[in-house]
């Protein structure tokens, strides 16, 4: 079969086309590119040299011929590619923020500046997080060609951190708040002072600060996980940071336990009293339980915590279970890999979900710790 | 006068001594180390080739002839050269945690391992944070030969970015949240796996969560902000981070708000509402209100966010003030130079004021941005 | 059949077990390691978790149920175990430099320390650079159990760079230059001050200058190699330096032309003349027919440069082929994945020669740019 | 006095404002830009808040009220400047290539593309290296208002390294091999694909093999250098390299020996022979000798190699001395800061120079090693 990629030259696109060259169920990549139509793959990223010589064609051309089409395009501008591929009868995963929202076109537009171009196909898409959705992309792939809106890399480890605690009910009053580092290359290939190597370069800061399109997509999850477990959804505050390294995003949740996950430390200056590993080793097997059957998400024994270098270039998310001093607040650490799990590997689970592949085909790296 | 550093070839010796090269009122530099004793400077540390020839002497020979001694030392070692100084009438910073914890001798046994040595002295001693402290530390020093525990790196960023909302009463119920990220000099400079570039470089992971020494620092420290100002101290979270760059700790602090100073949003999944933008410039303004004498604190205007890479190599400690979309928790962030201002930096911030020398003496220096 | 390493839980070893992990022809890996023998892999490197969860063995152990022997032991302390494999008749493929100098042993002595223990085993050894050497090991494979001396690190980049000049008759009087850059990677995984993030971060430094190991080795290749082609050999220069980058080694190689190679333009210190650039392209020509059938080596077009971050986790040495100003100097850079092409994988390469395998098996991942 | 920086928000117009901002004989500091004009220092660099305040004015207006001007412009732009400065009766001295070469117009215009627009300036201007031109620019200051052409980045570490070796008569035949390698600085402040973070980090490349401009730069003072030492000038071969770090240019130098400074050892695939520490002795010698009484030129002892690390925020350049394994060939390694000793701190050298100050004024700073 032949897979499809509109935007095939941005950094998503290109980690798609590394990723599905080796997958085993696709016999030809047809790639498009608006900046660099007619040019070659090899010529754009001189790494895929004799091994993606594939034209870079026109976004229909590829609708045209695939049985699959990811788009990797900025927000706000492909939502008629999808239609095409409704058409054309092509499953269409979007890369982009625009089938993320569903029936919250209000939230969607608010934040991406312009409403739905084609309200019916919101009606019918899903959100890709297969570890909350799985069951709902299936069923979707039955009725015929798909939308999947692939979540953002920030909600992605946000998302898998907090699942467990909300659909478990462990969450108390009070906000969830998500602090996360994230590495370059979620900027993109477009060059910018921000991106500058002189300007980032051994140097952290936080951006966006209370402002960023991500906070109402982790919002949305929460609301969308506690829904589906009957529990109520915490509010969310989220805080991007930049930090010099390549690929990765780690994220650090705090989370207020409700009144019995609670354990009282006599002293909250002092050292970790043995109740709190207790629970935290509680918790721990919670999560453990939980994704017992996923193939991308490892809870972490006791003794590591989460870091992106044990990700790398996986479609891994690894979580880590931390109780504050205090006895009251959940610390998860979540590691992906913003690439992968974050989006071009998390699209690919996508897509083997919806054909019913095995759903690790080409995603089966292992993390490289440098 | 003379200067004497002990345990001059660590990391936070070595960027003492250079600091206070430039001293107008230092006329020698008495060095010590154990390590290296009967070597030199230069011989330890290239980069100081020809400008710092100093001899490495034994502790002794450097209290017996300082006006002034500086205590790079590790943790719980060196609590009689203190003993020392007093009886020499010569005053004593310590860069190390052993005077940082006064009459709470418990907490910083259970921490740090072992119980005072020189409890009369612990009584004396005041915490040199001098945008807290200045008052005490010139009272101090009226008094003879003083000793100033140092604060610790992640105290310091985590206290300043605090200190005008809890001592202006801004916080309301629920643990402030610092959640840390600091560069690699922090290890210090003895070869560890953490550390070790192949491990650490382009990558980022919290360390220690839950159960770093520095957190019943910053508690302590809360607690004396709001006892001096009558208000009653928030518990404390605190995560530390290792992200890939040399210098610099930028603390993300969440704290929630007070009743009266929240803001309520129609729909906290929307973008932030004027209102917030009205309370970030209230809450910003009497930030800078409250530090508009302080030299070496920059309460940042809006639009602008701190970043490690703009205090660097200086003693600054940059603020940025944002209330995030759900109205009721204020987001500071604040960065410095961990060596500078988050070690010694500070330590000379500290001798200047007590021998009431121009607080700005020899860390004049502009921040770099590369 | 079954794969066996010793050394697994270096930096080589942790490569060679991750790249091996997915190759079709290994069905079981045993593994070994001095210092955490008893533990696991995944313990050891928790990216391996829920991967590689082998028991680390005795190398006795791992010699004895193995088909092939991949060595990743420092120099000079496993030289029995080479002996070992050749009694169980087993493949023994030598990461170290202890089979790089076959009849050499004055020189491998006063390199490394030590004389052979086992001479007899050194005649019937192979060096193992296969664009050199391929027939040499296919013949040894038929004659039954092979030592394979696998090449170091900086050899493999200077040596594939300088190899179609010097068999081809390019190379004129005096030294060839090996100016080459290499990732921190190449240092192992022991910590080290020169390795200490902030000690080498935002640096670039030369090293052991005129005094390198891998220095006679490149110039016994150079002998080898204008032996078989009946040309004389250059000497060589070889200066290392440390940049701070965790894989890749660029290799900058000066060769000084023949004379009926040289182009003689008017004014050296003109921009570059016509006859240059079309004297580029001939040379370079020269290097693409030679290098035609190799899987592994890609001879830039004009306009590339090469660049480490193009090769990235991949088996490539990518060359391109520049020419002096001067007209009578070839500019050669060659850029290698440190950890792959110059160890793990250049190891794997071997192995599948040896066996008959597709040469590369487990070696077909694209470069990651990033 | 007044100080006058035109282009003062590019990199290197920045680093001086900030190296000037120390400078005890500087009253006030003017400061120009065409890309910000109006706006002010601290805002277009936040990490100048509150320290320069400065607003961005016309170059015309700066030249009119400065006792020295720099240009920290583009190359062949700012010509008319110099032209404006000699009517004010300003001293002048110039960044860009303009003023580098003097009476060769021909070389300038075919490698920076346009003719000289005042050819009667290039007849006073002087190449301000003050190692090897210092009595000039002397001179030049009694003749009135002065041009200083302000060496390239690579072009001081290149030189500096071969000097005393040219100087003295130590080269033999064949060309000298410049092998750089610079930081990202040194590609300035606007954002381009080469320099975006995730392009450049964890990579190494050569670009403009045998085509960068330095090169003729290089060629034309090692001519001069030859020429007032009454030597023949080697030829010059010139490699940059890009390599991940904010600043510092690495020079590895190769210079072959005339035969009264050759070694012949015995077999050149031995590790090196005591004559060739011997030599290498007797040529550091030489080296120290030369430069003994220059400020900013330390010659390293035996056992200390130039590292980028030592020199970083310093105007040092650190060179080492060795002889390579063959006898005959020298190789110097020279490090620099590119933005100081390569840029704004040589410009200042220069004013000291030009106003007869002392010539470290405002160039103190000891290296920081992180």
């Amino acid at each position: 079969m032949n897979a499809g990629i509109i935007g095939a030259t941005g950094y998503a696109g290109a980690e798609l086309v590394r990723l599905l060259s080796g997958h085993p169920k696709i016999d030809k990549l047809l790639l498009s590119s608006v900046s660099f139509e007619g040019d070659t793959m090899e010529n754009v990223y001189p790494n895929f040299l004799g091994r993606v010589s594939n034209k870079l064609l026109k976004a229909e051309d590829v609708i045209a011929s695939s049985d699959v089409v990811f788009s990797a395009l900025p927000h706000a501008v492909g939502e008629h590619f999808a239609a095409a591929c409704m058409e054309h009868k092509v499953h269409y995963i979007d890369l982009s923020a625009d089938f993320r929202f569903d029936e919250n076109e209000a939230v969607y537009s608010a934040w991406y500046g312009k409403p739905y171009q084609f309200p019916e196909l919101h009606k019918k898409s899903v959100y890709g997080l297969p570890e909350l959705n799985r069951q709902l992309i299936k069923e979707l792939a039955k009725k015929g060609s798909a939308i999947i809106g692939n979540p953002g890399c920030y909600p992605t480890g946000a998302s898998l951190g907090a699942l467990p605690a909300i659909a478990k009910g462990l969450v108390g009053s009070g906000p969830v708040i998500v602090d996360a580092a994230s590495g370059t290359s979620g900027g993109g290939r477009e060059p910018a002072r921000s991106f500058h190597y002189s300007e980032c370069a051994d140097s952290t800061a936080p951006y966006k600060v209370a402002s960023h399109r991500h906070s109402p997509e982790i919002a949305n999850n929460f609301i969308a996980i506690a829904k589906g477990a009957g529990q109520s959804a915490p509010q969310v505050i989220f805080t991007p940071h930049l930090v010099p390294m390549n690929r990765g995003i780690l994220s650090t949740i705090y989370i207020p336990l409700s009144a019995k996950w609670c354990v009282k430390p006599e002293n909250v200056l002092m050292p970790p009293a043995k109740e709190i590993e207790a629970k935290t080793d509680e918790i721990r097997n919670l999560y453990s339980e939980f994704y017992k059957d996923e193939p991308f998400v490892r809870v972490l024994p006791a003794g590591l915590t989460a870091a992106t270098n044990r990700v790398r270039q996986s479609n891994y998310c690894d979580i880590s279970v931390h109780v504050d001093i205090n006895g009251s607040t959940l610390i998860i650490a979540a590691a992906i890999d913003n690439m992968v799990k974050g989006a071009a590997g998390q699209a690919i689970q996508n897509m083997n979900i919806l054909f019913g592949f095995d759903e690790t085909a080409s995603l089966e790296a292992i993390p490289i710790i440098f």
